[in-house]
């Protein structure tokens, strides 16, 4: 017979899943990042983790997710969608339910956050950005949400404009194909992917041009009238309250 | 300053969102349902909430779905799907976190459990079925609950076999068009529809009629060949453990 133990044995952790696109020379394809905290103590002591730390009783879950995200790696995404609550028995030594967030954020966001964190003197080295196909044994079943979060961004790039979290807000055809190959860990054929992109009206020209090495590249934006997958009624109402 | 209390002051629980589709007569659409259960007890005493409960530290969150589901209900869904965890501070008096899963189930299903739970002399006064579009005001936020759990089904609808779930193994064109209809909340055109299916290659043909008072209906099966959004990764890993 299972031994009823109070629900107060049970603990309620959050955790942050945020990629970032990593540029590449030319014969390889971009990838995907994120930032891994080292654990400096048990369980897993010196393993790396996903960023994270307890829930407070007074807050809500995304504000504790964007809490412990800055406090470890001092970054802080414009928005936090939540990804799944994982509460296996047998994923840590005491019963821990991690109720998981995830963020796409822009490498030179990346960039500015980061350097921001360092220089407020905190602790720069307890984090490291892994490239998230070669990633080491991780603490806990951090691998698995790291497997979940890709799965469902491979999924989710065909039918939403998930890809732009990667994006400022004008960027060419190229930019937006390699986002993709990022995400879906192939090639795309440029022809191809400008046609498709095209007859999809979820893209609109601009009248403004990249200029550089190569020849002018037009800029684009997304079209904010196609309405796409959203965060329907809890955009509203879970919305961070701070 | 934020005052700081034990982490192990916030309860976890667990609710499911069980939807199957409602005949109607033919002048009028198909709608959803699901069943609620009457609370005996404050909070929200006399109010009707989802079937659910509190985790137990030593079961899995799946598991603990399909149990408190059974025990209320007598309902036991295949496969229940995670929804989302809804965490806010103000939800509950004291600090709850509730897992929510939903299945999508079929009426004659529901009959044949419904009707062994009351044979077994379980409190069956205590659950209702209530169509989707027309709810009371719920104990806690369940009413948002449920538009969530509406809203991610209209949107799966479009790019999962999702309807699936309320459908026996073959069924006519017009059966997975009236499922359609009671998730969009609005009437097909059958031509249309017809035409749609035919050229996404996700039904199979079956050689065998449905007979009755109208013309014959060939009956269709899903085409398993065809991959569509599943669970991926957590497929494997957090299936339910008995």
């Amino acid at each position: 017979m299972m031994t009823r133990t109070r629900e107060s044995d049970i603990r309620v952790a959050v955790s942050t899943v945020i990629l970032t696109l990593r540029r590449a020379p030319v014969e390889e394809l971009p990838s995907l990042a994120l930032p891994m905290v080292l654990r400096t103590r048990d369980p897993h002591q010196g393993d790396w983790a996903l960023p994270g730390g307890w829930l407070e009783p007074d807050e809500n879950l995304e504000d504790a997710a964007a809490r412990t995200l800055h406090e470890t790696t001092g970054l802080s995404p414009s928005y936090l969608e939540q990804l799944y609550a994982f509460g296996a028995v047998d994923r840590s030594p005491g019963r821990v339910i991690s109720i998981v967030y995830w963020a796409l954020v822009r490498s030179d966001e990346v960039d500015a956050q980061s350097a921001a964190h360092v220089a407020s003197g905190l602790a720069p080295e307890n984090v490291q950005w892994f490239d998230a196909a070669t990633l080491p044994a991780l603490a806990f079943d951090h691998n698995q949400i790291i497997d979940y979060a890709l799965w469902r961004l491979r999924n989710k790039v065909g039918y939403s404009r998930v890809a732009h979290g990667f994006l400022p807000p004008t960027f060419t055809l190229a930019d937006l194909r390699e986002a993709y190959e990022a995400i879906l860990g192939k090639r795309l054929d440029p022809a191809n992917f400008r046609r498709q992109v095209e007859t999809s009206a979820t893209l609109l020209p601009t009248d403004e041009f990249r200029t550089g090495s190569h020849r002018p590249a037009r800029l684009y934006r997304y079209n904010n009238a196609v309405e796409l997958a959203d965060r329907g009624p809890l955009a509203v109402d879970e919305k961070r309250t701070r």
